[in-house]
């Protein structure tokens, strides 16, 4: 019985780089409209994906928490290419290829992966270490670490680290 | 039935680097000759690995296809490393290391995955996005996409994201 | 029968940063504990992860071995961030970040793979190219090719490659 249940898919989202953000989502939303159980399952930079794109003040961060949350992007407006970027030339231009094709954009994409119930967990070990609040994260999310991505994994047999 | 199925292997080759393609092929030509089935569908920069050498004029390309095809490495002699490239330097010296280590080259390990049937297929999507035409890469491939990877996933156990 | 056995984990280590190490440790960590058998197979980057922090003289490597060998980082406390290094500020914030919320340390999380029984297996075929020697990489490694990958892999329905 067990065996027949590993049908699912997961993807750890790592680099939150824009090029792979929406090709973690190409293939997550694929799955799902396939009747797939799909978790992402976001770490370290690719939190990133999930930000809000307006600022949110928090109060009781300290000083490198502060720090880090500039500097990383905030949101799918934000990310850059994974080559080519050229200081936002290449993403920008990037983005109007897709449109140009008709491609879903990045915030379509996770729009419609919420629609099929993909489920879209944020790591709360790197959220932690990289100072990041629930506030300043986009809704519909769940919140968990290592081990509930293990248990999905377990249910999967298409597992990507991304 | 359909769980006994799940040996095959597929690969998403999606980065392009040369370090990255010599990985992937040897993973596919080492399962391939343990008799897996092996998928390898190359999209985004991985589509560049699959470039002929030499420039083809292709007429209807728009001005930001033209840059892109420019920009964008033309075949597996092009590639750069991951790391350490240092302008072209490190690939140069990386092949050299291997060949003093009779480690096949990346065009026989091409060559080698075909004669073994690996399957070799180009996203489509991409491959609009980025305005790659199928007479600027090698012959031997298939053409499809996200849809016909996740039907080989379904069967595979090794699903690799390079 | 074959099919029951498909729960395990391997992991193929390839780009050898700081923080993708991190991930891949607490995540075979988590599966050893869960108890699957978890293989980690580190090549090209990645066995610089496995590097003892000292040098080590090795009297017979040639120019190009020395080189490489002297250019890519000595052990984890040397390795570099994938993204805002800014030349180690980067990996040095982020080590005190973790310290601060009491995540374990990379030698701390190697240290409690190699207790859990994780299987670190170092690509002789890589090793080979980089000239590596095994005096230069730390104790209670296997030492093997794709081959024995592939042959883990195949009991896995967890296999990433990081």
């Amino acid at each position: 019985m067990a065996e027949e249940s590993k049908n699912n898919a997961t993807m750890i989202v790592f680099d939150g780089d824009l090029d792979k953000a929406i090709a973690s989502f190409i293939i997550a939303t694929g799955a799902a409209a396939m009747g797939k159980n799909v978790t992402m399952f976001f770490t370290f930079w690719g939190l990133n994906v999930l930000r809000k794109e307006e600022h949110i003040e928090v109060k009781d961060k300290n000083f490198l928490e502060g720090m880090f949350a500039k500097l990383m992007p905030r949101g799918p407006g934000k990310l850059k290419l994974s080559k080519m970027n050229y200081g936002g030339v290449g993403s920008h231009l990037m983005k109007k290829m897709m449109k140009e094709h008709n491609v879903s954009t990045l915030p379509e994409l996770m729009e419609l992966a919420q629609d099929l119930d993909v489920k879209m967990v944020a790591c709360t070990m790197t959220m932690d270490v990289m100072g990041l609040r629930k506030e300043e994260l986009i809704d519909g999310l769940e919140y968990a670490g290592v081990a509930s991505y293990l248990a999905e994994a377990e249910d999967a047999n298409v597992n990507l680290f991304i």
